[in-house]
C-alpha cells in the first residue's frame, strides 16, 4: 500500500488526546461523577458545540478567551457553490463558534426550551469545551468540564448552596484520590468587609481578585496591589488581617457574627454571614464530614459573576495543582436572554486537565488497556465453535470476553493478554472439550485451575470480585 | 435585570440539541450500547474534534462532505495580537477543520500511537462528528456516531467480521425497537459477478453503487442506469436477476456455491463465497438467530473503501428509516498515514439521527426529565434536617433522590414531582418525625403507605424493580 506522503498526522497543538487506558480512567471517572450528579437529581443535558457567536458572546464573558470561529469549506467538486455559499446566512455569513465554557450555553438552552422545563431546574453537562489558548503545559484548547447548576426562577433556596460540598465529597471520596478539602467562603462577606474598610464601591471587585491571587502571589505581592489600588494603610492591615483569620468551623463562624455585630452598618457583610452560617447549617444536615471542609476568608473565585458562596477544593499535600473543583452562586448570568432574574449555583469539574495531572502526579494510575477480562484462547482452530460458544457464555454472564483468533502457539496469546491486562485465559483442548471442562489461568496470580463449563462463569465472577 | 436585546438565541440551523427527556434517552442508550462493544472486549478513544485539515482530507474522502474549518477570534481586549496571530503557525496559519468522520482519525490515532497499541486493535468510539450539510429533515450538521472498528496489521480473521452481526443482534434486542434483520453481503461477490458478465474493471465500482440504490431508485431506474453504464442488455438482465436471488441462509450459500462451479474463472467471485461462507458459519457459532440476519445480494454500502464483507440493517415494518446500522469491511483505509496494510472491519450506529427518528415514528419514547425516582417533600422548614437526612439515607442506597426545598403547598410539591416523572414521594410531618416513620406516595399506582425510616430506602428498591 503506497504510504500518503507528508501528512502530519499529530494532533493540532494543544489537542492532545487520550491511550485507551487514560481514556478508559476516564470513562470510569465519568461514570462516578455522573451517578454522584443523579443521585442528586441533576439531569443530563448537551448543548451543540457550535453556537451562534452572538450567543457566545451575549454576557460580554469572551473574557480573556480566544474562541474558535468556524467557516464551511467546499469539497473540491462543489467549488462552485461557494459563491452562493457565502451569500447563504444557511451556510457562510452567520458567524458561529465552538463554545468555550458551559455557562452562556446553559443560558441560552433555558431561554430556549424555557416552557419544557421545570424549576429548579438541576442540570448536569459534561461536554468538551474550546479556548483558543496557547498551548502551555497542562492547558489544552479542548477539554471536558463536568458541570453542575440548581437555576431558579426569581429565587434559589439557599440548601442547594449546602448541597454542593456534599456531592463533591461522595465524588472524591468515591475517587479516592486521598485528602481533600472544600474551602467555602461568600463574595458578600469580602464586599461587606471591604466596604466597612472604606474602599469605594466600584474597586470591590478589584479587591476581590487581588485577595484571591492570596495562594499564587503571597501576602507581600497582594499587599503591593490593593497598595496599587489606593487602599490606605490600615485599610490593607486590616484586609490581610481578615483573610488569615483561621479556624474551626464554628470558630470561624463564631468570628465571623462578633465582626458583624461590631460593624453596625455592613449589610451586605451580615448578609453573606447569615447565608455562609446557612449554608453551613445545610452541609452538616447532609452529613459531610468536618474534616471536609472548612471556612476560607480567601477564596473568591476569579470570575467576577459569582455574588455569594463561593467554592474551591485543595487536594492536601498537592497544593499545587490548585482548585479540583470550584464553584458557586451567581445571579446575573443565566437568564441574560430572557431578562429575568435566575439566581444559580453550579460547580464544575476540569476532568481533561485533572486526569492528565494526577496521572502525572502518580495520584491516579492508568486502567488496563482492554475492558475484556477474559481471553479465550485458540489452541486448535477445529475447536473454534467450542470457543465462540464459551465467549457467548461467559458474556450472557456480563463478563467482557475477547476470543482469540490467533492460530499462533499459545505463549504468543499469554502475552497478548497479559500486555493488554486481561485477567484470566481459558484453555480448551480436544481433551477439555470432550470433558465439557476448561483449564482456567489467572495471569495475576499465575494460579491454574481446571474448572467445568458450566462453573465457568460463576468462578470468574467470584475471582473478578475479590 | 436587563435584557440582552436582539441576540437570536436559538441554535445554529442543523445543531438541534435535545431536551432532558430525550437526552436521558440517548444516555440510556449509549450505556447499553456500550456494555456491549465492551462485552466483545472493544476499548473506549476519543479523537480530538479538531484536527489538520491535511490529515482529514488524506484519504481524500472528504468526498461530497463540507468540512467546517476554524479561525480563532480574539477576545476585544487582545486585538493587538492579531496580526502577530495570523503569522504564527501555533494560533492561525497551520489549517484545521472538525472531524466529518471517526475513520479517518482512527487512522491518525493508530499512526499517532502504534507502538502503544496491540493488534488486533478493536476500539470503540462514540463521539460527535461535523458535517455543513444542507440542513434537512433528519440530517443534522452535528451527531453522535458510535462506532466499532477491529484492525489488524497485515491480517484479520474473518471472525471479526461474524462477530458483528451478534453485536448488532444483542445491542438491538437490548433497546427492544422490534424485529430487525441484518443484511449481510460480500463485496467481492459483486465484484466477481460483474466481472462473469463482462463488465470492464474500471466500471465495477460504479456498477455496484448503482444496485447498492435498488431500494431508493427501484429496478427500472437501476437498468437504466446500468444501461447507461454501457451494460448489455443481457448482463443487465442477469444483474437483476442475480441480487434477487432469495432464500434461506443455507439456500443463498447453495446457490452461491453452485453458481461459483459455473463459473470456473472467477476467482474473485469464489473467495467472496468462500468468505460469505466461512462469516456465516461464525455468526452460526455465536449463536445469532437465524430470523435476525440474511444474505442480500443487493447491499453493497455506497462508501467504495469496503472490500469483503458489508452489513446493512433493517427495521422491519420501518424500512424507510433506512439502515440503522452499517459497516463491513475495508483494506486501505487505516494504513494511509502508515503505507502498511492494516485489514480492518466495523460497525457505525448514527445515534443521533437514529435517535431523532426513532422518537418521531413512536417506536422509541423519552425518559422521565429526571433521574430522581424519589422526591422528599418538605412540609415543614423546621423537619429540614430530617429530610436532608432521610435524602441521604436514601442516596446511600443507590436511590436518586430530590430533596424540596420548596416552602409551598404539598400539592404543589406533588405537582412539581409528577411534572419531572418521579415515581415517589416521601412524606415526613412532626407526628412522622417522632415515630421515625414516614408516608410512601407512589405517584404511578396512586398507592400510599406507611413505612418506617428503616426500611424506606429497602422498600423503594423492591417497588422499583417491578
Amino acid at each position: 500500500m503506497a504510504k500518503t506522503d507528508k501528512v502530519n498526522f499529530s494532533t493540532p497543538s494543544g489537542f492532545p488526546e487520550f491511550l485507551p487506558t487514560e481514556k478508559r480512567l476516564e470513562v470510569h471517572l465519568l461514570d462516578i461523577i455522573r451517578k454522584v450528579y443523579e443521585s442528586y437529581g441533576f439531569t443530563p443535558i448537551e448543548t451543540p458545540v457550535i453556537e451562534r457567536l452572538e450567543v457566545l458572546q451575549a454576557k460580554g464573558n469572551q473574557g480573556d478567551n480566544i474562541i474558535y470561529g468556524i467557516s464551511p469549506i467546499l469539497p473540491p467538486n462543489r467549488q462552485a457553490e461557494k459563491d452562493k455559499a457565502d451569500k447563504s446566512s444557511d451556510n457562510g455569513s452567520e458567524a458561529r463558534a465552538l463554545k468555550f465554557d458551559q455557562t452562556v450555553p446553559l443560558a441560552a438552552y433555558i431561554a430556549r426550551h424555557l416552557n419544557d422545563l421545570t424549576f429548579p431546574f438541576a442540570r448536569y453537562q459534561m461536554d468538551m469545551v474550546f479556548r483558543g489558548e496557547r498551548a502551555k503545559d497542562g492547558r489544552f484548547r479542548q477539554f471536558r468540564q463536568c458541570d453542575i447548576d440548581v437555576v431558579g426562577r426569581r429565587e434559589l433556596s439557599l440548601l442547594y448552596d449546602a448541597q454542593m460540598p456534599a456531592i463533591i465529597t461522595e465524588i472524591f471520596e468515591k475517587i479516592n484520590i486521598g485528602d481533600f478539602r472544600i474551602r467555602i467562603n461568600n463574595r458578600k462577606i469580602l464586599t461587606g468587609f471591604f466596604q466597612s474598610v472604606g474602599v469605594a464601591a466600584n474597586q470591590i471587585k478589584a479587591c476581590i481578585a487581588i485577595i484571591d491571587n492570596l495562594e499564587k502571589i503571597g501576602e507581600v505581592k497582594v499587599k503591593q496591589e490593593l497598595e496599587k489600588e489606593g487602599i490606605s494603610i490600615e485599610g490593607i492591615d486590616k484586609t490581610i488581617q481578615f483573610i488569615n483569620i483561621k479556624g474551626s468551623i464554628d470558630e470561624m463562624l463564631g468570628k465571623l457574627k462578633h465582626l458583624s455585630e461590631s460593624m453596625p452598618e455592613a449589610e451586605i457583610f451580615k448578609l453573606g454571614v447569615t447565608e455562609l452560617d446557612t449554608v453551613i447549617d445545610g452541609v452538616r444536615n447532609l452529613g459531610v464530614a468536618e474534616n471536609r471542609y472548612c471556612i476560607d476568608l480567601a477564596i473568591a473565585r476569579g470570575l467576577d459573576y459569582y455574588t455569594g458562596t463561593v467554592y474551591e477544593t485543595t487536594l492536601l499535600g498537592h497544593e499545587a495543582l490548585g482548585s479540583i473543583c470550584s464553584g458557586g452562586r451567581y445571579e446575573e448570568l443565566v437568564g441574560v436572554f430572557l431578562g429575568e432574574k435566575m439566581p444559580g449555583v453550579g460547580i464544575s469539574i476540569g476532568l481533561t486537565r485533572l486526569i492528565s495531572r494526577l496521572l502525572k502526579a502518580g495520584i491516579l494510575n492508568p486502567l488496563a488497556a482492554t475492558p475484556a477480562q477474559v481471553m479465550v484462547l485458540n489452541m486448535q482452530n477445529d475447536l473454534m465453535p467450542v470457543y465462540l460458544n464459551v465467549s457467548q457464555q461467559l458474556r450472557k454472564a456480563g463478563i467482557n470476553v475477547i476470543t482469540s483468533f490467533d492460530s499462533r502457539q499459545l505463549s504468543k496469546q499469554f502475552q497478548l493478554a497479559e500486555k493488554q491486562g486481561i485477567q484470566f485465559c481459558v484453555i480448551i483442548g480436544s481433551e477439555e472439550a470432550v470433558s465439557q471442562t476448561a483449564a482456567l489461568k489467572d495471569l495475576k496470580t499465575r494460579e491454574q485451575i481446571q474448572v467445568s463449563l458450566d462453573d465457568l462463569a460463576a468462578e470468574i465472577q467470584q475471582r473478578l470480585q475479590v
